[in-house]
């Protein structure tokens, strides 16, 4: 019997993660490429890896990132992926800001029944004055009025997937009942922001209901992940900042009233893995080599949401105006800024190349060795890998590391179970109508 | 060189349209059963089918038909099917009352680029005030206005299919061009119901722009479908009206502008095969035999969008108030009550059991003698197929009739080409920003 296991996931971006990671060649260059989406979830499968993520965004300029910049939407791509694979859990982004409860409930409950309880919603608020002028609006919603929207937002979606109970679909032939009434319920939801009344039109999914992630980071990010986040995903780069984020959350979802394992907390880590060390800072080098001022520029201007082409590539970071919607990278920045000589072009390349998440460069053993210290801090219970290229910088990972992590029973040899859920070790809930039953 | 041949497609309920077909042997009994839906679209691209049709709704409600009570969300289900199949169109329903144009225009277009260019949309409004109640209304949008919203809506929806110009990704490895900017537009609309800027976060599909597919029978929705539509799913019961519904539907095409032959008219086609009629009327039978009255009750109010349950089975059927919501049926039970002797009871049963589609029941000669009538009369462009069991009635009609059809060269042998659009007959819309561009 093993001891505790990381948990691991890959952020799937067709032509790569690192803005010009398509540049490389053999590399996949598109996010509109079934192909090249179904073979990383295939070796995520070989890999027993947790899951695979799909991001998502509602706008799209050019400049974005040639993984943004035109995409399947999330829920459909990954009902594709269910029908060609068998255990690696399928979590996809969607926005509760311009969307409605119901509608956003069935993509992921129904991508839940298809993929026989492999389903996973990270919750996302949309920030993007591009994504308001898409939806009617001349103003993105406010920041924290976003959030206080999608908490109300998730209460009624767990509602819904609560609404039928187990069991409520008899499909007797010789009676002819095909459901017992007394187990589908209206939620009859009446709040500040919606008013739904159920029940949905789906049945209980596999997972009792699909695993919900998150990942902000601003005050009130955090605040909603201990409270609802099955999964956090996060953005370090400090190992002490990390392990006092790690317990912090911890805390958090336990004063939410929550079990804190039943919270697991995953930062982007961007592995470049060579057979030594020298080869794999080698590939880390030539990455930098690719990236060009621009799209550098657009990276770092998109994650801060802050027009940076004014500034002296080679002068210090700026000070910037406090930002009105994106919170999760200003911490790391600043962290990145503070160290001596750091040019704002060192920034650049940071934020194009590995997005800012942790950089682990090395041989098998050397990129083992920082995920292992992560691990046992505990600064992590494992990491959402945020690959460079693909299948490149992936398959590299799944072929050499995953095999070191087994070896020092930091990762599973097989899949134990079917579902996320049993992946990452997360309890199926208790459905709350059937919980009322119970107790009279 | 064959001559003119009929379109078919499958209207793929897990449980069967018949409202009690789940209840014989053998048959699929769930809507929410992937390999049901697979065995559906596997058999229909055996046959050779053009598409499989998924139905939607936006509510749930004891005694709602065991097919829709609880069911994927189509686009979701849609894309699993796109995996696992390679050439039969997938048309969907989606409704344009409770969602997003720029929603509902990614949905759609991603399961185009996830299928190779096999994706349909089948636009509804929503009607039901259980929907209604689901999405914070109190009472259901009203019907011409909800006609109105649609026809804008489909308006932006295809902008937004439009807003890519073919070429306009790049992915040049040795400049680092991702992008054609220039290719690339918004469609900056504003209108009375939507306000998108756009443009699209996904390129133009292999389809150009995925195939509108349409149902109203009322004014409005005829209106619509002379405008949009280019497929076209009715419900008719007699030869000479289905004559002169297609007459006068392809005027009203020509009318709006539009290539008659670019709308093609499918009416429902509730097919029961045997190997003689005797066997066929034999198997009707016993369908009619496993309604129970209060299923049957179910549908008709469904149905008419009238609760049917205080009226006297054995009575005529009585005058009923304009209903404020479903047209489509009200034709076709006014002339089916105008029979002489024909009682509630008759009504319901058609209603149960073929959702009072075109019955054609015999030997597959007898079936397809039907369907040639109807096809040369010419009352139509092929059918919509509408099984009352899945696999069986369908399985039957695949192995039965489509080898008589065929025989008679009313149908194609095999695919001659690899989109929804090649199967139908259908143009690729010209992209507007590419016309305006050669215009200069």
């Amino acid at each position: 019997m093993p001891g505790r296991q990381m948990h691991l996931g890959v952020f799937s971006v067709g032509p790569g993660n690192h803005v010009a990671g398509w540049r490389m060649e053999g590399s996949f260059t598109s996010s509109e490429d079934f192909s090249a989406f179904l073979h990383i979830a295939e070796t995520a499968e070989r890999g027993k890896l947790d899951f695979v993520f799909i991001a998502d965004g509602l706008a799209s300029a050019p400049g974005d990132h040639p993984g943004s910049i035109a995409r399947f939407e999330p829920f459909t791509l990954m009902s594709a992926l269910a029908a060609r694979t068998s255990r690696v859990g399928l979590i996809g982004t969607g926005s509760s800001t311009y969307t409605e409860p119901y509608n956003l409930a069935r993509l992921v409950a129904s991508l839940d029944h298809l993929s026989g309880g492999r389903s996973g919603w990270n919750v996302v608020t949309t920030s993007t004055p591009q994504a308001a002028a898409n939806f009617g609006l001349t103003q993105p919603v406010e920041h924290d009025l976003r959030y206080e929207m999608a908490a109300e937002f998730v209460d009624v979606v767990q509602a819904l997937w609560d609404s039928w109970e187990d069991g409520a679909r008899i499909a007797d032939r010789a009676s002819g009942a095909y459901v017992d009434p007394a187990k589908i319920h209206p939620i009859e939801h009446d709040g500040r922001f919606y008013k739904v009344r159920g029940p949905l039109n789906l049945s209980r999914t596999p997972q009792g209901r699909p695993v919900i992630v998150q990942a902000g980071a601003s005050d009130a990010g955090r605040g909603f992940a201990c409270r609802y986040a099955e999964a956090i995903f996060t953005v370090q780069q400090d190992l002490d900042a990390a392990k006092a984020f790690y317990r912090e959350t911890k805390d958090g979802v336990a004063a939410a009233g929550r079990v804190p394992e039943q919270c697991k907390i995953l930062p982007g880590l961007f592995p470049v893995v060579g057979r030594t060390d020298e080869e794999a800072r080698a590939k880390l080098a030539a990455m930098v080599e690719l990236v060009d001022d621009r799209s550098a520029i657009n990276t770092l201007s998109e994650r801060l949401g802050h027009d940076m082409s004014g500034y002296d590539l080679d002068g210090p970071m700026p000070d910037l105006p406090p930002s009105a919607h994106i919170h999760s990278y200003h911490a790391v920045i600043r962290a990145i800024a503070q160290r001596p000589g750091c040019k704002l072009r060192d920034i650049y390349n940071i934020f194009a190349v590995s997005r800012a998440y942790l950089v682990a460069c090395g041989s098998p053993e050397t990129v083992a060795d920082i995920m292992e210290s992560w691990f046992t801090g505990p600064a992590c219970d494992g990491f959402m890998l945020v690959p460079a290229t693909f299948p490149g910088t992936f398959d590299d990972f799944v072929a050499l590391v995953v095999p070191e992590l087994q070896k020092r029973s930091l990762f599973r040899q097989d899949y134990a179970g079917t579902t996320l859920r049993d992946h990452l070790g997360l309890d199926v809930p208790e459905n709350r109508f059937t919980a009322a039953r119970a107790a009279g």
